[in-house]
């Protein structure tokens, strides 16, 4: 039989008992140990990639088995310094937006070979310059990051492959994005086509300053707006809250505050918060409120009444951001950004 | 300076371009080559651990900074056998249950040290086998699975950590679950309180079969309607459809099939779906059809009317999983089953 007139070669250790859980199971070093090896003489062996001596080869596949041995694909991945894994950076996970783009991703990474790690980072640790310290570490091979935090430095210190969804690096990392100016101006003209008087233009703190690219769509709906002599008043939300009870909240408050607002510009969760607690106040929607939802996902077309929205194209933007990632990945310099876009879908809210 | 006195030992390499997505950079190999020692030593050095001449290791080290090599976390986790990465494998993530339970795991494992790579298995490939394959090969130290498929034989041969969501494995691998029977007798209590005649059970096809937990939550609910002489008709749903159109079009096609029903038990969006799709044909709700949802994720709280529900406590079963993951995983034997409570919701749809 193979590997038996070598059985006198290879010492006897105490036999480790397989189980369940048992962090102990042989590694490659205890293989090297049994054959009686260096580390880097069992890699080869095992690994098939570099030279070793017949005889010495038996010996180590003989201690291997001894030891079933599993081959490790991380030390396939030391000498390739590749992980196959991409890690995705997301502000929530139960957004309806997030978990589709998340969904779409997965998919699309796995069709090209790649498998899918998530972190939210919407708790406030410090998960993403974990993930960016993966990255340099080589666990993951690309990031593709939507999370609106302001940690723009860690991320431009990194030589790496990260492709951004719809955050602005200043052109130092590819971003990927809808057609936000657009997505503006076509909510407004169906407000003014409408005869909306006064506006309530709301989103997240965080997309008020420049960097975060879907602030584009609520800075081009005001200067459509009010050129069109429509008055815009505007509200922010919390970049760090994404729960429905959040929204409802400030739904809630802005309803009162504004009490003579006939239109509404808000992302899909905070869209649909405005048309419950509208409707929990009597107010007729769409003859007194005007809501458009700016995301526009499967959600708020299901619901009744179905909500107005500007669509951005979740199947696309998730194509697009593969497509750069991978193509990064495989060495190729791509610089330029993205932008994918947007349609118009007439529900029953305005 | 610190290792200038072992610059003529270090071998001149041709320098190396870093540039993004370059898939050359050096690895712990171009080390061992450039300072002249094998693998293992440059590994020993580099890592910290075992004996290297303080000579060498100062070569090493100069080799490493002149080839910008990155520590290799791999490397670590070859010789521990420990990625510090969990696989979650769940259905869907658009489904609002399963988006909640992914962020739930995603921050309690983060919290205990563990990275989250999730899995989408409705697509119908080979994912499950995958990352079995993974955690065969140490990639990942764990598997959570929440997925429906019949390919129990796989799990079973792995003899790594698995936990199941509501998955039973025959006492093979432990399972965390909702209370199913008591959500079942307690939807049942409440259609029977309301005087309901004939009510609609619909669930999963594979939910079916014994091995699908949450089954027992609707063979419950029947048990004990028919008990008290109410009428059950019962309809299955596809398992590898989750999106809302397909629900829209289900909760349609029974509301026409079933045109004296008085109530449904669903899972929430399905639920959501009797609610638009009856409101959609003119039915009353609650007065003329009662829904109760089962699952109660925030969603269904959250919409008009508010959604009666049976609710899962998503982040006790997630504060489960990863409490039984990581024992088993530090080599604690937990093989029983973990049952959470479940809690009744009054909405304004039963």
């Amino acid at each position: 039989m193979i590997g038996t007139s070598y059985d006198s070669k290879v010492k006897e250790l105490p036999m480790k008992r397989q189980r369940v859980g048992d962090r102990d199971m042989a590694s490659i070093k205890d293989v090297a140990n049994l054959a009686g090896v260096g580390l880097g003489t069992a890699s080869r062996a095992l690994s098939g990639k570099g030279y070793v001596a017949p005889e010495t080869k038996r010996r180590i596949e003989e201690a291997a088995r001894k030891l079933s041995y599993t081959p490790n694909v991380f030390a396939q991945n030391l000498l390739k310094n590749k992980s196959g894994i991409i890690a995705i950076l997301v502000p929530a996970m139960d957004h309806c937006f997030f978990s589709r783009l998340v969904q779409e991703l997965e998919s699309d990474l796995y069709k090209k070979g790649y498998k899918t790690m998530v972190c939210c980072t919407s708790s406030g640790g410090h998960e993403e310059e974990d993930y960016l310290d993966m990255l340099e570490n080589n666990l993951v091979d690309g990031i593709i990051t939507a999370t609106h935090s302001f940690n723009d430095e860690a991320y431009l210190g990194s030589n790496r492959v990260v492709v951004s969804f719809d955050r602005d690096f200043g052109g130092h990392i590819p971003m990927v994005r809808s057609d936000h100016k657009a997505a503006g101006r076509m909510a407004a003209e169906h407000f003014i086509k409408k005869g909306c008087r006064k506006v309530l233009n709301i989103y997240g703190e965080d997309a008020t300053e420049g960097h975060i690219s879907v602030g584009n769509a609520h800075r081009e709906l005001k200067v459509c707006l009010e050129a069109a002599g429509v008055q815009v008043v505007e509200e922010y939300t919390r970049q760090d809250r994404f729960n429905m009870g959040y929204y409802s909240q400030v739904a809630g408050a802005c309803l009162e505050k504004y009490r003579d607002m006939d239109g509404v510009f808000a992302s899909d969760p905070l869209a649909e918060a405005f048309l419950w607690e509208g409707k929990r106040r009597g107010k007729r929607i769409p003859q007194k409120l005007k809501i458009i939802s700016y995301d526009g996902t499967e959600r708020t077309e299901s619901i009744s009444p179905r909500i107005s929205a500007v669509v951005q194209q979740i199947d696309k933007i998730s194509a697009c951001l593969t497509d750069i990632l991978t193509r990064r990945i495989q060495g190729e310099e791509i610089g330029e950004d993205k932008i994918t876009e947007i349609l118009w879908r007439q529900g029953e809210t305005c």
